[in-house]
């Protein structure tokens, strides 16, 4: 059986990922929370020397998208992906999928395409995703490397990790009377349900083929925050009127690119809400 | 008088750029030819300890597009960058000057608009300088550091260090009855003479105001190597016919976003290379 490495592998999107892969693949994980470390160069080397991969999927990142310290992400998210590329350059290793985010667009539009210009993110994590995105593309050219690039919006499921569902159901178990949302809860984003983002990640996976692949991937329409606590509580709910700096408010994918080749999602955010929020209930 | 700090001093756009700068400012210079590395954290610390800038103009990097080392891109181009920024955010310095360049828009579209996505650089000099822009959005959004980016064509004139027409004309001096040229000529992009670049980079600088101010700057129209090479001789010219990996041999810049805010270029491409002709001929 072929092998493939997953980092962050003990993350959310990860957890169901490997489910997945491992109809096709022997996957070998790596994960700090689990003592393994990509930016411990030698522990790297040994994966890397140890193991013939087909393919790496890379998910490792700090995803505290709200984080005050550059160095975190800079790190964490991008420096563990120029770790990985030059490993794969000198294995020759020929795939590489890399996760990325809607946070690399910035404020400058609401729709978000792949054709959209010019990049300007507000978040480090944004930026270090971009800056990733980057390198991606210089060592798929010149390595050899097909580069897989998937750019996700709010992802929500079972064993969620982090990100709002989580959090509002955290809360309203501590205080079912009262729902205290940060924010105004007018934000307006996509959320996909986990079992669709992996559908498309595998169909990008198998049926895109240039030597650069980049392909938003979102569900049909979007959710506010406000119609997630209302999901949750029928009592009351407390906004607290503030955003944080690097949380662009309100945002659309545009998935024409994803469309052209085949795949379109079925389900929409709100019912992506719906089914998390009962998923994730039954794991509190 | 005010303050500036610009980086690469020891270079072909450096040397032009602080004449210009000193009409207005005192001008810090930092090289690693001349024994100031910005990669030294100690060097660098004292000197934005030593000085108050009212601004950075960043323009270190590693110049050769073509080097086969990612390292060397990382370093000097990339890394570079972030250091200066985080300086830049503990000292509170209000304005940050970055010079990109073409190479970050890839090869995926011949016309280059900053609305152009997505960005596919080919060369990982174009995947520094990306990467670059992206925190250079990040840390202009969370600390209020203004952000310029500049994204350079080619850029021809006296002094130069390197490119096309400094080669051609060392080549000519060498052997003056047959030129050999790489490539197969018919290379075709914008060349800007280095006295309208500095002057759409200052019109910028003096204009533009957002929290981020990214521009193409180019001239009229394209030359192609063939043309270059005949300006130079009348005589015999081969080509190799090989190009090299990671250069994208035809663009053009769209400007448009600068024609907006009230700069064109008054010189074309040809004419541009004319008189860079000239210049280096008397330096030679």
């Amino acid at each position: 059986m072929k092998k493939v490495l997953v980092t962050g592998s003990a993350g959310f999107i990860a957890y169901h990922l490997i489910k997945k892969l491992k109809d096709d693949y022997e996957v070998i994980e790596i994960d700090r929370k689990t003592g393994h470390d990509i930016l411990d160069y030698e522990a790297l080397t040994d994966i890397f020397s140890n193991h013939k991969f087909e393919a790496v999927f890379h998910l490792a990142a700090n995803s505290d998208i709200s984080t005050g310290n550059p160095k975190v992400d800079f790190n964490d998210t991008f420096l563990t992906t120029l770790q990985l590329l030059d490993k794969c350059r000198e294995h020759h290793i020929p795939r590489f999928m890399f996760f990325s985010s809607s946070a690399i667009y910035g404020e400058s539009f609401t729709s978000f395409s792949e054709s959209s210009g010019p990049l300007k993110p507000i978040s480090h994590y944004g930026a270090a995703k971009l800056a990733s995105e980057a390198f991606i593309c210089s060592y798929a050219k010149n390595y050899g490397i097909k580069g897989f690039i998937c750019r996700l919006p709010n992802v929500v499921g079972s064993h969620a990790t982090h990100g709002v569902i989580l959090d509002l159901l955290r809360k309203y178990k501590q205080d079912p009377d009262n729902l205290v949302v940060l924010g105004s809860g007018r934000q307006f984003k996509p959320y996909i349900h986990i079992s669709e983002l992996i559908d498309a990640v595998m169909y990008i996976w198998k049926y895109a083929d240039a030597w650069i692949n980049i392909y938003n991937i979102a569900p049909i329409g979007r959710t506010s925050v406000r119609t997630i606590a209302e999901m949750i509580i029928s009592g009351q709910i407390t906004y607290t009127g503030e955003s944080w700096v690097g949380d662009c408010e309100m945002y659309e994918f545009d998935t024409n690119s994803l469309t052209r080749i085949g795949w379109s999602p079925k389900m929409t955010s709100d019912q992506a809400c719906k089914l998390a929020i009962e998923e994730i209930k039954k794991e509190l």
